[in-house]
């Protein structure tokens, strides 16, 4: 392969990892496959740059052995072989090769390269706004008061958006958003978002003293693991996530040096999480590190789940016997569909289980203003909540969190109208509630027709979307195309993606960006498209699924 | 000490540290100080977790010995002996005990308790908008249209605001600010820092593919950081930083575990850098660890002083002669007040000294939308422009600042404004000139009112503030005081500054938060503060010193 430059197991090897420089190489085999042409492969100018052309070694070697008798290596500072290992073993699907690709495509449509599609849809990412959802109107109105306040004096905004903009503004330092806020976020956000948890749990008490506001969920998710994961070789720390998970987890921990503890969700029951599944995954791993966390996600990324009340105290228990520190990424908290099914928050359960386990069981959880009906992730806002946090601990997470200076502050006031929205008497309150109804309502409808259809493919089979923004379908590979893809030395459900996209201009994530059983594939796709376009969307998946399936039967 | 419970030596030690809970006991002894009552000192709730008491020290061994045949140990799971010990190594002075009991004062005040002040004033820390500077009236125009783009239709907004918004708008997903933006940022925006760069250096070609926009210049510096830094032992890798430096820097490798080389700069030649004296500490350094990474702040914080040319040919020949990746900090680039200084960026520079330097040297230069004139420390905005990156480690960029989606999309729309703003046919145009030299006229008329208040203090010597927003005085403390804070078990220059806040509500930076040399102190003082209001301030410190100097003499 590759003019046998590179064995298939290397590069194979290395499209798994998705070096994104190499992925330019994939795109040439994926084209060529597309095109039945072979002979781009031996052109691409890349090869010889490839970390996995054994030219490159000795340069390693010579590189990282430093001033050596007072002289110094020769070429750069930093190269793929002197950086930080860590960072080189980061992943992020998400954002992966597939939407490299896509940003590709869309530049050539816009210069008029002719394509089997007209536009390419963006199904990969939970980007609402991106995907033609409005901004709630209550919320941007408060954010251009705050911005430009002379409008205060403007009658076209009703008083309660002027009355939310002047406590905000009235709360920050020389009265604006462009002052630096406390690290852990404005005080009087705070209170609000301890008052939102409060009413949100039935009473159980929230201390504002708990809250951290963060960058979104990811950066206080991170900031969590920065002061869990420590020691080497027997003693790392080992941070169990589920599979399939969002990648943010997996590479945190790679960059953070932790050992990942991966359990498997049930694919058969809906994705639920197993009891027995947790206990298999933390006994192996004692075997050679130190499982010290155990991270959630409820609803689930990407696979749509909610979790029962049951199966979280179940959780809850297996974290207090094990010694786990417990994070619950909360994000999707407000997008549950299914009938039946109920968001319950893991802090609301804790203390519904009695002081031996809300008093002891160390636990963090997330928020964020991107998902739920706001979807408002450009302006990166979001919040965590600290349980039974040591003292001292949590005084070095405060000065942690100084040293990036604060939150963004527009992105904190945001979350201000999140957890503070219009009252009942208020103007703004009808507007509101029909905004906020109508997304959700649309989500709901969206996540039905999504799994209703792909049940209807021959080879496809969806769980229900219970709730968060996805649904992660499985789907049947013929063996002459798993054996393709890997002749062209790419895993068989980026090969299936990565086609999908140059037929029909569709981007998904494939499968083994989350993590997924072996021999199974899987994709992610949003339910975020507007309907008449998410229809669009499925029945083009239905049309290259069968022609795909067809071709290689 | 405390009853006899803990040492003084150890005690100095974690004050220098600045353990922020220990800061509780700091506390109560300046206050004793103050009050003339030792008796609160053993009163302090906190002494016993303390980690310097010795009962923790066998918890600690036990904690960290986990799951020993099976037996999970006691105690939370995360706890200041179990945590990331990188982490507990950080200290953020800017933001450390200082600003804690100014916080507390404040809330003391309005609570009614009587104090020697009325209002606190907060000269820690460069936030303009905090300190009464008001902002822009174009940028926060722009960003008001931004958020509610109903705006557009007002007549109330200029037009160029208004075509600003538009572009802006169009370049977002789904025209929204709440999408999210490609992780490097938005490309016209991206175009835009490119153009002002080129604009900035008469001409020199800048690429949009070596911009990153970025959450304020920390984050930027951060990430470069965490690609650079790796090894242990000998190969660790060294990054020199100036002495005093800016926190961020130290509490970075603190946390990502490199070595810092401290280079010191001339406090006798207006703290200027010194060739010799970057040799000595790459030379000392090489013997133990592996030196990759030169930070150079320009215009100096907390030093305020602005480079020559020369300077920074001679920074950039020894760069490349010891093979480090230079990291130039200029995010005061706007802000030079001194007669004969001028601001020179290191790209220009790097490029008048011809291909063999500007061909090979790798580099990055950080800027914000926190300083300067636009003062908007809130919005988190900030870009890097990365010179002669090996691609590869680029595509590692690109991939690592993909993992945290975007930098907020208001910061970046905010940078925008500062990369582009209002051109002289433009309707907003005299607005903007007139608001952007007031704001920098006022500072350099502030920078000499500080620099000469200063040198009227006996005792105290001050270096011309030639740029920047800070000055950094030295105080000569009498050997009695000195005795004094160690009995205290305080740093010096911390004494110091703590009683001037007790006494006079005035909130200024140690230096040994920044560095100093070995028997020198210091503090850092933002020239923010209004005019009237600044001279106060001096006036005062000066009342402060001479009464604490007779205190001690």
């Amino acid at each position: 392969m590759y003019c046998g430059q590179v064995q298939p197991i290397q590069f194979r090897k290395c499209l798994k990892a998705w070096h994104w420089r190499e992925y330019e190489q994939v795109k040439y085999q994926v084209r060529a496959a597309v095109d039945g042409d072979n002979s781009r492969n031996c052109s691409s100018p890349r090869i010889d740059s490839s970390p996995l052309c054994s030219g490159r070694k000795e340069d390693a070697e010579m590189s990282q052995q430093h001033a050596v008798n007072g002289v110094l290596p020769k070429g750069k500072v930093l190269t793929l072989e002197t950086m930080n290992p860590h960072v080189k073993k980061v992943e992020y699907a998400v954002r992966g090769p597939i939407v490299q690709r896509a940003v590709q495509l869309e530049k050539e449509l816009r210069e008029g390269v002719k394509k089997p599609f007209t536009e390419v849809i963006r199904a990969n990412i939970g980007d609402a706004h991106a995907m033609g959802q409005k901004p709630i109107t209550f919320l941007r109105q408060v954010l251009a008061l705050c911005a430009y306040p002379p409008l205060l004096e403007d009658n076209k905004f009703p008083e309660d958006a002027k009355e939310r903009a002047r406590r905000i503004l009235g709360a920050c330092g020389g009265q604006s958003l462009g002052a630096y806020s406390a690290s852990p976020g404005i005080e009087c956000i705070r209170q609000d978002v301890s008052r939102y948890i409060e009413k949100r749990d039935g009473g159980i008490p929230s201390n504002p003293d708990n809250i951290y506001l963060s960058t979104g969920a990811s950066d206080a998710i991170v900031t969590i693991l920065k002061l869990l994961i420590c020691g080497e070789g027997h003693s790392r720390t080992g941070v169990m996530i589920s599979i399939p998970q969002y990648p943010l987890y997996s590479a945190a921990l790679a960059e953070l040096g932790a050992v990942q503890i991966n359990y498997y969700l049930d694919e058969d029951k809906c994705w639920s999480l197993d009891l027995k599944e947790l206990k298999r995954a933390v006994t192996e791993a004692r075997e050679h590190c130190h499982p010290r966390v155990l991270c959630i996600i409820n609803p689930g990324n990407p696979t749509g789940q909610v979790q029962s009340r049951e199966c979280i105290e179940e959780v809850i228990r297996f974290a207090k016997e094990e010694k786990l520190f417990l994070m619950a990424d909360e994000v999707y908290q407000d997008n549950v569909y299914a009938e039946g099914c109920k968001f319950h928050s893991f802090k609301k359960v804790l203390f519904e289980m009695g002081p031996e386990y809300s008093s002891t069981v160390e636990m963090a959880s997330f928020h964020s203003t991107s998902k739920c009906y706001m979807g408002e992730c450009g302006f990166r806002g979001g919040y965590m909540e600290v349980l039974n946090m040591d003292p001292d601990v949590k005084t070095q997470l405060t000065k942690l969190v100084s040293v990036r200076l604060c939150p963004p502050v527009p992105g904190q006031a945001l979350l201000d109208m999140v957890v503070n929205p219009p009252r009942p008497e208020e103007p703004s309150y009808n507007t509101f509630i029909k905004e906020r109804t109508a997304v959700l309502a649309a989500l709901a409808e969206k996540a039905r027709m999504t799994e209703d259809m792909f049940n209807t493919i021959p080879g496809i089979t969806c769980n229900p979307v219970q709730g968060a923004m996805y649904t992660f379908p499985r789907v049947s590979l013929p063996q002459k195309a798993i054996d393709k893809a890997k002749e062209e030395g790419c895993v068989p459900d980026m090969y299936y993606c990565m086609r999908l996209l140059e037929e029909e201009g569709i981007c998904l994530v494939p499968g083994s960006g989350f993590g997924q059983r072996d021999g199974t594939y899987h994709f992610r796709m949003t339910i975020l498209p507007p309907a008449e376009k998410l229809k669009i969307v499925l029945q083009k998946i239905k049309d290259y699924h069968l022609r795909f399936t067809k071709e290689f039967s």
